[in-house]
């Protein structure tokens, strides 16, 4: 049976996961690739820390080099996180043609284009299937399951932490700093929240699957990116009664024929009939259409320890394949050359708009005059009852149009003098 | 760019579909591959059939003998189905040493073990990624996006057909042979439809997933099969009432830790709110648990010439860079070699009972007393109100207990002379 040595960087949770699954699983495995995954170095930052897992002594280094240049080590493992030290890790890996398997999803997503040529250049392979939705194989499924497809359309709930936060404020009824501060506690979110709550994780993996699915290298830069802290309990609760469930959604969509594609990261109303409407929790789901296979939908733990430690596994194994066979398939495989993401502007979705006016004559027909000059179709007024104050709310759906058209025209109408309030405004996904 | 050039066997909708796959994105999995699937010959039934898809006449050929034992194709797909012609088709390409795809999961459930012992003595591959739960992407999941998992519960809505029935059941309160007769209409359930409705065709899928998951070959012998003939929009209802769905459910799970597996296919009560209760028409789902992902789900259409063309084309990618790069995991690998199937009276679950009665004093203490000997917790007892006749219904729910104690202690209720139909059983499933 052939021995693959394995070099990991990073003892903490993560690094920690692998190393307990290795300990769990690792004979059944070699069982199963007729290949064996031999653990001989880690690296630390830190030696005489305590840890959840007892690595053995004589495995570890807190100097990465040693792991990375050691000459018994075939394979590495970059779990540090973060995108300075992973990034030098990784080349420095790859530079000695050595296959690294890397959970970083910041790192790809910012220096993906380098990792890759680099990789390429090397001859060596770069795997990254943990650093999407944690333990659901949507890498593979999208790289190889779906490989005889032209992706059309991707939608996904890839964040836990905003997930987690937005079904309790929707169950619940709680604030959105009221859920976070919960998810703090629980360790569902981290301090600070920004990361995750602004919505950077979730455009970090958007990009990476756009990226994949289409074949040209998303720049983050690109991705229309907004979070979830402006999100209030009066909004959840409208699009509820309207039939909607408000989640972060990861959007990759072809606008045209022409290689113009939709990536973007926003709170989106989805019908609550729809099977992403129900995740709930810090679950991950990702929904991708293919023109053969039709919809199809995947569902699990998206982060955490043990559901990273079993992508890191199925990389690995990968891995210790392609030692063994010979590269399969690189990294990255440029298709769509002539792809490139499309301005939110240019980007057609339908909408829900919630403003605040002066309950007096008049008011409505200004409004709807302004959405009618733009040739905006208005699907559905609500004029809730029952609201105390002289302000009362006003819940408009739209019909298809772009965002250009729409956010100019809800800039008019936070100058009528009857508008006493910004406009709030979500947009909205039927899955077409 | 390496070029594979590819026989197909059958050129019925399957055929068909991969053909028209082929043309639709033969150049995008080119590109992804670096590696060129070439279509060179299909042989087909019947020459002069109108076919929906047009192949060009100098590809067809309507001796299966002349794609295989031509030695310029270098991959075969099988995709005729039934198991007499099919096991001639895909051993005679073994023999020379050329892999096969194939979509049959009727050929893998009963020659199985002889085809994978081909393919291992020939050193050729054999593939089967459109075997199990269509475009889902389910065996490569397991096999290599779960390599570092034991898997420790697999849950399947395999069957589509049996889905689409249940669904509509559920939904318009319609009894199975009216259902039925429009399934058949709309071309969801074939004539006559036994495969389907009796849950062979659910037990070959499920005793390839249990194969696959536990590394040792499953006689679906073995396999305890229950079909959905006998389903009444009645006990619909009334699981209906207590919070369940009945799905037929294929389930993969060790009794124990000494490798006895439950493997078997029957119509399970399913609590409303889990996920798999909510799949519903002709789509299939898959959920599986791994010792260290925990539980993840997968969702599509299971069928259908699309759905499968899709995963065949996966299965053809596989199957290219395996030429081009060397055999990277044999069809099947054998890993846990103790491993055998429970008979059913072994395995353990809840149980929903309805019994009709006669509503007569003593006749409760009478049927309780019976469960209580044998040892069976009752959770709940229900008698519906307002049924008119000399019989009433009453529905019992039952704690855990082996099926073999279950079903003696319904014998003895069945004998008493205040019970005045067959007792109706059906086993829960919790997800425990």
């Amino acid at each position: 049976m052939q021995q693959v040595n394995l070099g990991i960087v990073g003892g903490g949770t993560v690094g920690s996961g692998v190393y307990e699954a290795l300990q769990q699983n690792g004979l059944l495995m070699a069982a199963r690739l007729d290949a064996n995954l031999c653990l001989v170095r880690v690296a630390v930052r830190d030696l005489k820390k305590k840890r959840a897992v007892r690595i053995p002594r004589e495995l570890l280094t807190n100097d990465w080099r040693e792991v990375v240049y050691d000459p018994n080590v075939h394979l590495v493992a970059e779990l540090i996180g973060g995108t300075t030290v992973a990034r030098e890790v990784v080349l420095a890996a790859l530079k000695l043609g050595k296959p690294v398997v890397t959970a970083n999803k910041a790192l790809l997503s910012t220096h993906g284009e380098e990792l890759f040529a680099a990789a390429k250049k090397h001859g060596a392979n770069l795997y990254y299937e943990a650093s999407v939705a944690g333990g659901i194989p949507i890498i593979k499924s999208l790289r190889e399951g779906f490989v005889g497809n032209r992706i059309t359309a991707i939608y996904g709930i890839v964040n836990g932490t905003c997930n987690f936060i937005l079904s309790r404020m929707k169950h619940q009824g709680e604030d959105f700093a009221q859920v976070l501060a919960e998810a703090q506690r629980l360790g569902y979110a981290e301090t600070p929240p920004d990361l995750d709550v602004d919505g950077h994780d979730a455009a970090h993996k958007t990009g990476i699957l756009a990226s994949l699915a289409h074949g040209f290298w998303v720049n983050p830069k690109h991705i229309h990116t907004e979070g979830i802290r402006h999100i209030t309990p009066v909004d959840i609760e409208y699009a509820g009664r309207l039939g909607y469930t408000i989640k972060l959604l990861g959007i990759v969509k072809p606008l045209d024929r022409g290689g113009r594609l939709q990536v973007s990261v926003y709170p989106t109303l989805i019908p609550n009939t729809h099977v992403l409407a129900n995740v709930d929790q810090v679950f991950n789901a990702v929904f991708i259409r293919g023109d053969i296979v039709g919809d199809t939908l995947f569902y699990g733990t998206g982060a955490g320890k043990d559901a990273t430690a079993s992508a890191v596994l199925s990389d690995l194994a990968d891995a210790a394949l392609d030692i063994k066979t010979g590269n399969r398939l690189p990294p990255f495989v440029p298709h769509e050359c002539a792809g490139v993401v499309a301005p939110i502007e240019e980007v057609v979705s339908r909408y829900f708009v919630r403003l605040s006016v002066l309950d007096k004559p008049g008011t409505l027909a200004r409004i709807t005059g302004i959405f009618g000059q733009s040739n905006i179709g208005i699907s559905s007024v609500t004029q809730p009852e029952g609201q105390p104050g002289p302000s009362v709310p006003l819940i408009l759906m739209l019909h298809n149009a772009t965002n250009g058209v729409v956010l100019r025209a809800l800039a008019k109408i936070a100058k009528l003098p009857a508008v006493t309030a910004e406009p709030v405004m979500y947009r909205v996904e039927n899955f077409k």
